[in-house]
């Protein structure tokens, strides 16, 4: 197997008490998860976490063993409730200490007296972590080993990972085909399970919608090779056709 | 401890490949803290489960040992991706069955001929299952022991939660005060953390935003003592003048 055909996993972990409190409505996993597979990189797991320090080492060193990467995002601002950055230390077993690199870019961008105890938290990772630069708000992110520490805040959270991009180890792209038709998935059911069974390095998924007041079926098919996609995608409009309905291609908007 | 006064805990488990790969954005999360944190049922954790047997049966029997309740969205349709009802008979040991009651509901819901074996799966519950009603697609959600398993299609979601409800049992409702300010986090994080200190048995949060091209911080307090939660709110407007700024009561639009 060549490095391009390996899959790479990773997991996310959302940290933070906004989201579990329904306070904050969480899209960074979607955003990761979309940019990620685009990676080739396959997102199989992901939790939100509370701010709570063994919470966070558990769910931290849970996934570094069993996935490719780790990201996480939130609990890395100055506040007593970020608490994100100490416990990867933890996690990793290694010292929590401050980054020279990371108080001058702060030192630089705060005024005079504006740098107090609280920021320099900011500055303070685990010992033998990398820095990724914050272009929005200059407060790194850091990666350590395995795991990348994003901001809670989309949009840093979107412009650290796009200065992360070009060094994550990608895989094979995934891929998909959607075919959507006005028929409920009960109907297509079982010719589906069968279809799925006919490509089995394939993921066929089905999603209900309802939309122009009826009720259709948008079909995704992901994987790694095109022919088989094109294959498992003519396939379907074929099942779809057996049913007495015509494929649409794509989603139904 | 009254039952009044008992922390009720519970779990989400979001289950389906769609959240995972990207294609869709979770909101069922969002929603269940929210009524659920209405309730006095404080939502500790969550997770994002792909359409895998073992993952479902491993995060289910984690997460109903550990919480009063849990809660599951997603993958009780009709088709082979829908597995999160014969996982959750896995999980707990006991048979898949089929259900009397949900297949009378089913015979009504569809015309002759429509309800096919595939359609028979969203009638087949855990042995010992209780059914949750369904009022916009009939197919029901069901309830086994502390795990409440629902539609993952949000408008269903919903109306199988609502129905739910008067049957959750509640703990002592959570409510917050909020106060923002257009000061940094870092400025006043200090004061912040002691003002949590003087009120360990509130939770204090502190979430940054940019609005009207100012930085600004809300400061959130949760708890379920009304009479702490009005002198820590007095507290946090305090610290606000003291760091030279106006108290704002809620969030900034």
């Amino acid at each position: 197997m060549t490095a391009a055909e390996k899959t790479v996993t990773a997991a996310v972990l959302i940290i933070g008490n906004e989201i579990l409190s329904g306070r904050t409505q969480d899209v960074n996993l979607n955003f990761l998860a979309r940019e990620l597979g685009a990676l080739g990189i396959r997102v199989r797991e992901a939790r939100v976490v509370p701010d709570v320090e063994e919470e966070i080492v558990a769910a931290v060193n849970h996934c570094r063993r069993r996935y490719d990467l780790v990201f996480t995002t939130g609990g890395i601002g100055p506040t007593h409730d970020d608490i994100t950055s100490p416990s990867i230390a933890k996690a990793f077993g290694v010292e929590w200490v401050r980054n020279p690199e990371a108080v001058a870019l702060l030192a630089r961008h705060y005024e005079n007296g504006m740098l107090n105890e609280a920021r320099l938290r900011m500055a303070t990772v685990p010992k033998g972590a990398r820095l990724i630069d914050n272009p929005v708000s200059t407060a790194p992110g850091f990666e350590m080993e395995n795991v990348y520490v994003l901001a809670g805040v989309p949009s840093i959270m979107r412009a650290m990972f796009d200065g992360l991009k070009p060094r994550l180890p990608g895989g094979k792209a995934v891929t998909s085909r959607t075919v959507s038709t006005y028929l409920g998935e009960g109907t297509i059911a079982e010719a589906l399970g069968r279809l799925q069974d006919r490509f089995p390095a394939l993921e066929v998924g089905s999603y209900p919608f309802f939309r122009r007041g009826k009720f259709g079926t948008s079909l995704v098919i992901r994987g790694t090779d095109a022919a088989s996609l094109d294959r498992a995608a003519e396939g379907l409009r074929a099942l779809i056709r057996e049913h007495g309905a015509e494929p649409i291609e794509g989603d139904v908007e």
